[in-house]
């Protein structure tokens, strides 16, 4: 790149610059469980094209047109009907917000909350994409610890008395209560009453990431936090990329009326993904989508059991790992004297990757964990992969014991 | 709103939270030359269905998936063949980095480069979208007049001279060069090759925005800036909103390979909407683009026309108006005598709405004009709606003249 356009970036151009992006397609014969992908053969592609045709033989043409991001039916009034039955989230379609993509609705909350120097409350360890989001917009992010309950309210508490010795106030607390990413745990039913109890009290805003809460593998779902709270103190942020398709870049943010209506003129594209948004919302009505989300509880319940296995069948004494109830990732601890930063390059080298703990924290903690996603790979490759991972830790493992000799 | 939610915005939250957005639908009975709406009627809705029909024969399931921005093949490569056939322009797939419409491509360009109190050139009067964007990165927008033949080069010259003696440099220079919004007007060969040689010569970043390009009624189109800027001084901004369908919320910048690599790891959402740009990359291929293209400019051509015969007919002596060679729009200058700002609200309760030229000033100029948007609206609208405007027009007129006796 020339001078000219070193000058030319801003303080965010500039981090990007030096910033390493990953591939997501990986090497010939990588086993990769590094990406949240979905199972890619059970993308609904056939339904799309039945549904592109409804909309033409209805003349839809208002699907092609521009469509604000708030309407009072189609989608929005398809999705309040879903939470209201899913989530108990009962609210009007006025209140949804539909972005291109979760990430999309993030970014627009980053706008339009915080200013530079802002404190913003996070899981630790937290799915990065957010994190990242939050100091690009120049926040101080505070990490909350997640445990196999969830996200600890007491420690939102002792935080919040900190902030507020210093005269400050979070702008939101971020996190995923249900299949955290990365840790694949859930927050407990003590734990959601004890945060909306503390959000009501504090005046703390929480936005409720619940990006996986549709692919729990059996039982009842636990109540949401926009449900639990009295006081319109959370912002729920949901996703189609995770139960129809990641490419019809569709998510939504929930919240109250007003609130909403403020955050879509806030937003830099005022117009929804209107095609797909037509194509998911005729996909919702048809009941597709509830019996799709059936269906893929089933895989990805298999794929999780497969590496469950796989890890308890190859895996050396002193590994430990989440068992989760649902969504795409393992947490796994490796023994003690094994470090994930350093055997990655091993791992790589045996045909195995995963994302290593430390990308998860921003304090240096997780050096002996690693992000297993089993989303997006297959049964024989879960088995093949946890075998090379478990060799190249015991190799690990051993030339730790001969060092210490 | 409660007062809690006042303490949460940001800077730019409160902005929103402050400002108000119009409706895109107009009360009944209103025809609204307000939005650049495309012509519903010829929203290639069939051929979306058909597209679609052909991914799902082809087993096209990564269309669904995750997808990055920026590829070497597909909608990329379908983007750079049309860019070296139709816009002079030749460069890799890899030079194109495919946003979620042109607003998010420009968004991107923002958060890239600009930091708060930077300075930006743009277009006077300017498509509002762009310098509302500008200004909430934090940028100071200094305006150069757009006349019948373009934004002028020597008061670009001038204003970067006046710059250097601050010892500032701008970080670009946003411009519409065809059919620009609101003016309708295009720039001029001479002024073309000006502006190019004064952005290699002075290291000016052009932002070349050519959302209209594809729509010129009839005859040869004149050479982007991106062609004649021999340093890779411009990076080009297009869209498919106005050319296939606003809803599929497909944009794209063009820039050196190195700079468009670093654009999209600064992008919060490094995903393409995969799933539309499959459906454009299937339309581009089968040729029916380029058979779609012919027939718009035909609609364009008509409803333009149809408007400026109207103006001609009805408007009182005084009015002048720009005779658009494509594109969506017209802009108007009131009699002596007569405001736009003050005329709106007569012209609405006449049934008629349109945008006063104000709104795409930052400086309080452009009362006298008003843009005047012929792509969504009838013939019928068309012919209506300017006989309307000429009513509260010479009323206003009447009045001044009764003011001034």
């Amino acid at each position: 790149m020339t001078d000219t356009w070193s000058q030319r970036w801003s303080r965010r151009g500039k981090l990007a610059a030096a910033a390493q992006a990953p591939s997501r397609v990986p090497a010939p014969g990588m086993i990769s469980f590094v990406f949240g992908d979905p199972d890619v053969p059970s993308l609904p592609l056939e339904d799309m094209a039945e549904a592109a045709e409804y909309l033409a033989e209805h003349n839809r043409r208002d699907a092609l047109a521009y469509q604000n991001a708030i309407t009072d039916g189609e989608l929005n009034a398809a999705l309040a009907e879903k939470l209201a039955r899913d989530q108990g989230i009962h609210v009007q379609p006025e209140q949804i917000f539909v972005s291109h993509g979760a990430s999309a609705g993030l970014s627009l909350l980053c706008d339009m909350l915080i200013d530079p120097g802002d404190v913003v409350l996070a899981d630790a360890p937290a799915w990065m994409g957010a994190t990242n989001m939050f100091r690009l917009a120049g926040a101080e992010v505070r990490g909350v610890d997640v445990g196999e309950d969830g996200a600890d309210p007491a420690q939102v508490e002792a935080i919040l008395d900190d902030l507020a010795r210093e005269g400050r106030t979070p702008k939101f607390f971020y996190t995923i209560p249900t299949f955290q990413n990365p840790e694949g745990v859930e927050l407990s039913l003590e734990r959601r009453h004890a945060l909306a109890k503390l959000a009501d009290e504090r005046d703390l805003l929480i936005v409720e990431d619940d990006a996986y809460v549709d692919l729990r593998f059996s039982g009842a779902p636990k109540p949401t936090l926009f449900s639990l709270s009295q006081r319109g103190n959370v912002i729920f942020s949901g996703t189609l990329s995770k139960t129809i398709a990641a490419g019809l870049r569709l998510g939504y943010l929930v919240g109250p009326a007003d609130v909403v209506a403020t955050l879509a003129r806030g937003a830099v594209d005022t117009l929804r993904n209107s095609y797909t948004a037509a194509l998911a919302d005729w996909y919702i009505r048809s009941g597709r989508l509830a019996e799709h989300i059936q269906h893929l509880r089933q895989i990805y319940r298999e794929k999780c059991h497969r590496m469950l296995a796989a890890l308890e069948r190859e895996m050396p004494a002193g590994t430990s790992w989440t068992r989760p109830s649902g969504g795409f990732f393992i947490w796994l601890t490796l023994p003690e004297g094994v470090d994930a930063v350093d055997l990655l390059p091993a791992a790589r080298e045996a045909g195995v990757d995963y994302i290593p703990g430390t990308a998860f924290y921003s304090d240096g903690r997780g050096r002996r964990n690693l992000r297993l996603s089993y989303s997006g790979v297959t049964v024989e490759q879960i088995d093949e992969g946890i075998a090379r991972l478990a060799k190249v830790t015991r190799a690990a493992l051993a030339q730790t014991a001969a060092t210490a000799d």
